[in-house]
């Protein structure tokens, strides 16, 4: 089992970054948190002596290997675990940090088991940066640049609330060169499993009565932008079939969502909404909104937003509301490897452990990694089904559990 | 036929003070626009020969009376034009400002006719403090105050978009003291009727093929802030049964107000809609909504906004979503005078003018004053209806018999 006091003590620490009291925590991609966050992970690192690189991404990489080894011809490849260390706005202390305190501690476990002489494989603790995306909307920003899904180009002009471009936020950091981004197949190459650890986001496990989970399937998903444009006017003297009010229409399309998301089996989420101008006693002019939906199929996902469009620009010539539908962000769905899961369900189960199989609707690293190498995650248990919030949790004994099925799973692969 | 050539300077002149170019016009009150518009209004009071004095809740009169006149037993009361000088954020030149330039229009016209004798009744042009609430959100201030409608003490400590007090910004003008505001009964005693002269904010005369109306009654309204508490959630892992979602909670609300509102041939409208946090793949939260509803009756009002409020508490319960709905407005529905409606509309038929007869739903100062003194309201045509938008508007020929037609009404009641 790995060292409770140790656990904790790493948890508290990065926890202690970012918070904001009961506003829960904000740790944005290269700002003061997201510096002092890879600082506590290098210091970790070097507490365990583990070698730490920086990738041409912004990824962090903790390895315990032997001296010079590492991606030359005829050697092992590559056992890795990890999460990542930034949050969302008002965000928990699990989504991310579980993850890559759970990689440390079962590092530490192993060091106990084996000595400190170096693995048959080489082991990593991984940090992918910028996961969330908070900042820029960029999410999965270091995993999706190393294997290519996304474009530096695309992303180098975006900018935060305050107007600071994705390049000049880089360009403030000392391990980053925003000119060297992009795809990294050589380091794909050198991998042989990514295991991510993580906080389970829904109650499945709570449902089902086990205190972890391996997942089976991510579901794509897709962020749409709606901007919808009428006419603004007096809320007193314009009747109302002279109106041309962008909140009806948006109210049809948070329903409809809704309602066609229940009959699929899927989700559907109007996270944003927001009126122009914003006058009590005007019609409004324009209203902005946010279409996130996620399906455990990618075709069922582009006939829901298919549908739901039509019947949203039905509604909007009704009144006479123009209709400007743009999608910013369509993750695909990722399979994960099927034999890494068996494997790691059946070495569970055989040590004891209560464990089952789940699908993932939220986005992370290891489904980004999965198209490229084999990929697994394992989900620890969370009482309330919160996520994204201060309010998500797991309890001491489950994050204890996980870190020590972790560190079961990594030996019986780097030790194989 | 009042002056065309003088009319539109003075127009213009106003006009030129807090536009925005395309983004309309924006004169806040206890502003730098307002102090402007407030120095033109003395200006062309003063070319008239007009007395200017501010009374004690900041409304601007400009008199045409003997001099020492005014208020003392046995004299005749006086003849009460105009309308306000300031504007919404992002308004139109023609509301409040069309019946103050009018106002001084028929003054100039009435000096042509009868010389610059004073005429049997005394003469005032008004200019009513604040009348859009657009900085404080506290509508028809100065005859609110003057009527003892309105409380100093419940709005002195109201604060503006940059956390500035009402008192601060009285405590910066050099013509209001804010520890005198209230009741005005004298001043209201010596009004034998006023006339307000409006840019119609609907269709009705359009629709009905005439330049000019005299109002009826002015609906009663209000207004509703709605704040609807639910779980802010991550927007891929909670399940649809699991979700506090208030923004599907406010699209029913949204859709009840506007299908109830056709029922009872009334209207209301959400024109400002927020989710907190403002996250795209997030569940809010929280969601803020403003309901203004205005109806023919008082009656008709009451029991839409219980109805609308019982339907809204049972989709709230089926979602787990918490209700705070508050009163922030309601202001009661004002006859106009019958007698004086009567008179105009008999004075100005019997000149030739095609003059319809027209509800209003927008609050105004003379529909305050109503319920103390007799009042009564001109509206001229809109051919968009467009009203609180820069796109308002009324054309050159239907503003100059607008202003002819109060030179008829003002001459009617004065020389009476």
């Amino acid at each position: 089992m790995v060292q409770r006091e140790l656990f904790g003590r790493w948890f508290d620490e990065l926890a202690a970054i970012g918070a904001m009291a009961e506003r829960g925590w904000r740790r944005f991609a290269w700002t003061a948190e997201d510096r002092k966050a890879r600082l506590w992970f290098r210091r970790v690192a070097d507490s365990l002596d583990l070698d730490v690189e920086c990738d041409r991404n912004g990824n962090l990489w903790a390895w315990w290997r032997r001296a010079g080894g590492m991606g030359r011809p005829g050697e092992p490849k590559a056992i890795v675990t990890g999460s990542h260390l930034d949050t969302v706005d008002g965000g928990g202390a699990y989504d991310g940090a579980l993850g890559v305190v759970s990689g440390f501690a079962a590092v530490d476990e192993l060091r106990r088991r084996h000595g400190t002489a170096a693995p048959p494989r080489p082991l990593a603790v991984v940090a992918f940066a910028d996961e969330e995306g908070g900042r820029f909307n960029v999410p999965c920003f270091g995993s999706r640049l190393m294997t290519g899904a996304l474009a530096p180009s695309d992303v180098l002009d975006r900018t935060d609330a305050d107007g600071v471009t994705l390049r000049a936020a880089l360009e403030q950091v000392n391990d980053v060169d925003p000119h060297d981004l992009g795809r990294d197949p050589r380091r794909l190459a050198t991998i042989d499993a990514l295991v991510e650890l993580h906080v389970e986001q829904g109650r499945g496990l709570v449902d089902l009565g086990h205190p972890l989970a391996v997942a089976t399937v991510m579901w794509p998903h897709g962020r749409w932008r709606l901007v919808l444009t009428g006419e603004a006017n007096h809320a007193g003297t314009t009747r109302l079939r002279d109106r041309r009010d962008p909140a009806v229409v948006a109210s049809y399309a948070v329903l409809a969502a809704r309602a066609r998301a229940e009959r699929e089996g899927m989700v559907a989420t109007i996270g944003r909404l927001r009126t122009e101008p914003d006058s009590a006693n005007s019609v409004p002019g324009r209203l902005t909104a946010v279409l996130d939906a996620r399906a455990p199929g990618d075709g069922i996902l582009d006939r829901f937003v298919e549908g739901w469009e039509a019947f949203l620009r039905e509604r909007a010539a009704e009144h006479d509301v123009q209709v400007d539908l743009v999608c910013e962000a369509r993750t695909a769905g990722a399979e994960f490897s099927g034999n890494l899961h068996d494997r790691i369900v059946r070495r569970l189960r055989g040590s004891g452990v209560g464990v089952a199989s789940l699908a993932t609707a939220a986005g992370h690293d290891a489904g980004v990694l999965a198209h490229h190498v084999p990929a697994a995650m394992l989900f620890v248990r969370n009482p309330t089904g919160a996520s994204h919030t201060p309010s998500e949790s797991a309890s001491d004994d489950d994050c204890i559990a996980g870190a020590t099925a972790l560190t079961t799973v990594l030996e019986d692969l780097a030790w194989a």
